[in-house]
């Protein structure tokens, strides 16, 4: 059974809702299982022992949540140091609330969680644009709930979104068992 | 008379109009004027003879159109090699039709254009949140009409959008003329 | 007197030697004085109060320190809220040990640093490449200090990174003179 | 036999030479073989055709040559428009002989071109630092042959990065075999 890391910080419960139907998107593929932590709670031997790990953030100041970022440079970093996840897979969603019809800052925000990533050695899991839900909350890093209009007014997650954010955790999820035989980085120094 | 020079690349027209609607902008502003222009025709002397540049692109896959960059290659690259803009003021815009709810790559686009002015060592003029059409088509780096809906159908150019582009252009003349006499960035090596 | 803010977050001390220099340069110039902060006590007065705010980190993961984004989160996002700081000026620097030979992250931590600045409407400072220090730890967003050699074995911070450290908190603080009396953003919903 | 698709743009032939190390890696691992194309000549029917694409490119003003982004404007975008190349395999690399100590404007490079794969549903193969080379030209998005010292000064390309190079290769050619019996991501709208 391939374990999928789901971990979200959330501020009013969107990124936490989000999550979830990430976590049923992981639950759906035989084969792999889900496992739903908030940022503030997730330990070293969690990470570890997940075959794929995807991330979901509220949009702050065009960046993750600053708890996103606590659980990256204090549990996260000391992976890197030892290359510990390396050749695992990764994926990434985020909500926001933001003013302006350009995106409201989602692009770097769900970059910032891909770089986290990808310095790890972990490959990445793309949102194509035919995703059930692209049309409606996303990008080509993942899916993304706005939970405002582009005047800051409150609307709420929409099905759609949920939608997209099922398939993309199940496409990590698929991912990952493909990839749970294989040896794509191998460990040149320990050769 | 401070001039500045509004670049762009067009496919069917909407960048085009945005950048008229930018230089607008500018002539709005006493002791500013505009030179308009097509990308694929700026010469080095129209780049240095302006106080200040603002710079229009099509996103396309995530990124400026192909003739921005060859521009910025062929003609600001040289400018860069002789410190030729240092000091001088620089601000961006975008037009796209993509898909999905989450800016349709427009932030990495506006970014592309931004880090090009930044590396030739000019200030960057924002687009404050708080501008007029900034809700219709903005996000921080600056304005952005989209021409199509999340789902990819055109709309066209909406009135609010070019009403930010004018805004943003009378705030980079703005910015030019308030620094025109200064000296910011004083050359060490000439000293 | 204009006052400009120097925060930074430091784990070794070497963020804070950088921080330091940076101030120094600040105070190098006529009519500007340095408010020196770790980014753990500073208030949102102390923010207000600056015409100009300079911002440093150590690259964690490729990005800012989460304490830092905890200020931006805590903080800076409530100013931008209410739209405080637009037309202020800013500038960013950055000190890393990590490894390899291109960067070791610094460019996506220094822009998560201008994207907040950015998103609240200031105008940021570039670093020019002709800028003495740049050689030894620059890149066009700010000063760099690496600590740490391409390997990973430690350095120090060298003498020309504070050297360009300390230009960069002179740019800064000319640029927020020379904007003192202007108004580049007005405020058009309060016309 | 998996074709791995390596495509260049070169100025002096730095990134060509890159490129032909990146394609040796390619042909090192059983059941894949390089085709080694550059940008100007590269056709649809080779990027379908293919089951991995690695893009190289030199860094200009911290981004893709304008030649690359031509490529990418006029064939991958519409292969982007009909999801051409959703769930195969990607890989990124560049060269520079740029200014100053912190990446030169590398990372925004790379950056360039991943955002044009991943937009294309492409999964991304990442450069984890145990690889071989990595100190001497690696960034977390690909390998990176700097061919000038931090001064600017010409060092032509290092044997180090050829090495990292011909393993970057070698991992996008494991990754798209181990993906090519897998359905990662499923056509909903063909269900």
């Amino acid at each position: 059974m391939a374990q999928i890391l789901v971990i979200y910080a959330t501020d009013y419960g969107s990124t936490k809702k989000m999550a979830e139907a990430v976590a049923q998107g992981v639950d759906s593929v035989a084969g792999a299982s889900s496992l739903l932590k908030d940022a503030d709670s997730v330990t070293a031997e969690e990470v570890t022992g997940s075959a794929g790990i995807i991330m979901g953030t509220p949009v702050h100041m065009g960046a993750p949540d600053w708890r996103v970022k606590r659980l990256i440079d204090t549990v996260f970093a000391k992976l890197w140091m030892r290359d510990a996840l390396v050749g695992k897979v990764a994926g990434v969603f985020a909500t926001g609330g933001g003013l302006g019809g350009g995106g409201a800052g989602v692009e770097l925000a769900l970059l910032g969680l891909v770089n986290n990533f990808v310095e790890l050695g972990m490959v990445l899991t793309p949102f194509p644009k035919r995703t059930p839900g692209y049309a409606e909350g996303g990008i080509q890093w993942g899916p993304y709930a706005r939970t405002g209009d582009a005047a800051g007014n409150p609307i709420g997650i929409q099905d759609a979104q949920c939608t997209g954010a099922r398939h993309h955790g199940a496409n990590v999820a698929r991912l990952a068992l493909a990839l749970a035989q294989a040896t794509v980085f191998p460990d040149a120094a320990a050769e």
